[in-house]
């Protein structure tokens, strides 16, 4: 089976080939990856054809925590499946998996669920703006398509650009929710006081538990203050950063003091599903505005995250991933000084990741990095998501090829001569 | 288990008691609902005490059109959960659901999926105002919790009331979208036709395909001059209507033409998915502007849907839930005229349902019918969905039922001696 050839097809009756971004084939190679896959188990998957890759890459973009396919989590979502899955009544692990989260955030005492983290986060908004007059909204990093956040570009085009993807136009987002939110730069205070000085009604602050790097003590402590004292709603997204390193954000690890907390991504291993925690002062709004949907009630997210929530208590899952994200960040390190290659490497253990920087040829060296490493049998770029499911073994295993690879990627650059099968990856859409 | 003190709980830590409206226990029975259920099969229930219930009410909120826990569908989705879920390749199901819908709705030539309707109707306003430089929208009907439909009662607070759900505030909603949304009446198209009057720049219109009547003939034919004259983009919102009573919307059988059709609920017999369908020419700005989310690419949904689908064209699905819709309304009209109690009925035949016409008494009969019913084992109220496990038997008996319930219903007028145990049933929140 021509898997591009599907791909082709799949473009023409989907705009942009599927519903995700991330899981276009152009970010990573063009032509070479393989697209599509019949069956994944641990870190490994199989294409349409049967063969075979190991997954050093976005492992379902950040989903699959514990590896895919994990026979734990899907044992017990299988018999909840026999038992039914959306009745007229209501499922009993809707309130379960409400008690547990508050469990991890003791600040919270609410929870609203959703199935997406970006409808989650515009459910948080709604509820935000409901406690605060719908103020204006600060905020930094990515959280999703929907208009709250894409209105960001109606005032300046370039807003959105330093906070994930670049170039989004607000296509369609009405022009009267120009100026309800304005962007400011992570960790750096002065950039938020400078926002809130220009936009004086702003009410709400909206960050990620963490991208890049985490959060700082001193941005921590100036929010913390200026929260209190301008009686800010605070927001922290942590759909992508959230039960990676620790159960529930990251943010815990900086005693930074939110009102609103996201969660989506890892907290089901795979199967969707998004929570908005809160304070209860906060969250009874949701119940003055109108906030409903019949998707929300389906049982497989509640009983899936249940199981994965009961799994990283019973392993070192956690500890797993830290220290094997930290190791590979580490390696890469070594083998770039070793083939005297120049990179830059991240500083979330979760989801390590390096650039090359070569200038204007950064991004055709990722892509060469990416060719290499399929040929080898990996799905791989500069950005991975460490997970329960890669063993030492593995990781032993892709660090060997990742010497052989920097080493032909930095001979290439001596030689002058890097020759690319694939049209260099493109990261917008 | 004291399924009354867990709704208590629920509605400590969660704003509502749940995430949808529907299956509150107010709007049935405030103390005498079951609530939750344990385990579901066919048309069957057992709540938390193992207590049966045959469920003639709203079968998961109209979603389960095959019956709970079905074992074709639910045995494929078991097998692909088997294979991995959520990866980072994309699944096939995705591209083959999309060919599928588009099978049923030749007027289409893209489809992007969601997770739920209210999340696809978004998704489609988004692309319809992408098309229109964000015009004004015409609509009817309900169609969910999103900002661009809540903000209809920012100018006037009363202009959702005849749209399903009653006194919706739009707390949390930017004022700046005020006057981007006008309501009008279903089937009347004078109505419409005043609402563009006073705003002159609608170009999107959006309503159900059915609620409780079916498109009219004459309404039909006056909206599609008007969209072809006006060049209105034309949306139909068949999340509750659709998959129902043909392949696709209840749209088609009266030949309406829309530009984009919203499936959900019924579309996977449960599990959570939901799709836009509409003309390349418009589906294509939604890769103009920016619409993505990692929950959409989970398989579950996909897999369920061609599973559902694959069983529709194997079974004579709605020929069977037609009829008996037809038949569930007729006996309720003999058993009416039989007890002498007023009641008038709708026409929407999948999903049939009655009043009682004692004014200010109503609601309180509806409530005792509900009282009578449970205590027959029904879980029953003055509205159900039909679907494919409600087997002749099982509709005789209902009948059976619902005669010795009209009668006592009767009797309780003639002496005016109801005596309710709950209070009167709550449909709002």
């Amino acid at each position: 089976m021509n898997q591009n050839n599907i791909w082709k097809k799949a473009l023409k009756v989907i705009p942009g080939g599927n519903g995700l971004l991330s899981k276009r084939p152009g970010r990573f190679l063009d032509k070479g990856w393989p697209i599509y896959f019949k069956k994944a188990k641990g870190i490994n998957l199989w294409d349409l054809n049967n063969k075979k890759y190991i997954d050093f890459s976005i492992m379902g973009v950040g989903t699959a925590i514990l590896g895919y396919a994990n026979k734990s989590i899907d044992d017990k979502v299988k018999q909840k499946i026999d038992e039914g899955i959306n009745t007229t009544l209501n499922c009993l692990e809707e309130y379960l998996l409400a008690k547990e989260l508050l469990k991890w955030d003791p600040f919270a005492d609410q929870v609203k669920f959703a199935k997406g983290g970006g409808e989650a986060m515009s459910m948080a908004i709604r509820i935000a703006r409901a406690n605060t007059k719908e103020a204006t909204i600060a905020f930094s990093g990515y959280h999703g398509w929907h208009d709250w956040y894409l209105s960001a570009n109606i005032a300046n085009n370039k807003n959105l650009n330093n906070h994930l993807l670049k170039n989004l136009k607000p296509l369609g987002v009405p022009k009267g929710l120009r100026k309800t939110i304005v962007p400011f730069k992570f960790n750096d205070f002065n950039s938020l006081q400078e926002a809130i000085k220009k936009n004086k009604d702003v009410g709400i602050v909206v960050i990620e538990g963490a991208r890049y790097e985490y959060l700082s003590k001193s941005f921590v402590n100036k929010l913390n203050k200026l929260k209190r004292e301008k009686k800010i709603i605070l927001i922290v997204d942590e759909i992508t950063s959230g039960w990676r390193e620790c159960f529930g954000g990251v943010y815990k690890k900086f005693n930074l003091k939110p009102d609103l907390v996201i969660y989506g991504k890892a907290l089901a291993n795979g199967y969707a599903i998004s929570a908005v925690l809160g304070k209860k002062k906060i969250m009874q709004k949701a119940s003055e505005t109108f906030i409903s949907s019949t998707a929300w009630t389906e049982r497989v997210g509640f009983v899936a995250a249940l199981a994965t929530i009961d799994f990283l208590k019973n392993k070192k899952v956690f500890k797993h991933i830290t220290s094997n994200g930290k190791l590979i960040l580490n390696k890469w390190v070594e083998l770039a000084k070793k083939h005297n290659l120049q990179i830059k490497t991240n500083k979330f253990l979760s989801m390590p990741s390096f650039e090359f920087t070569y200038g204007k040829n950064s991004e055709k060296l990722h892509t060469y990095f990416t060719e290499l490493m399929i040929k080898r049998g990996y799905l791989a770029t500069n950005y991975m998501t460490v997970t329960y499911a890669h063993k030492n073994t593995d990781i032993s295993k892709y660090i060997k090829n990742c010497d052989e690879v920097f080493k032909i990627i930095s001979n290439g650059i001596v030689k002058n001569k890097i020759s690319l099968k694939n049209p260099v990856r493109k990261m917008t859409y």
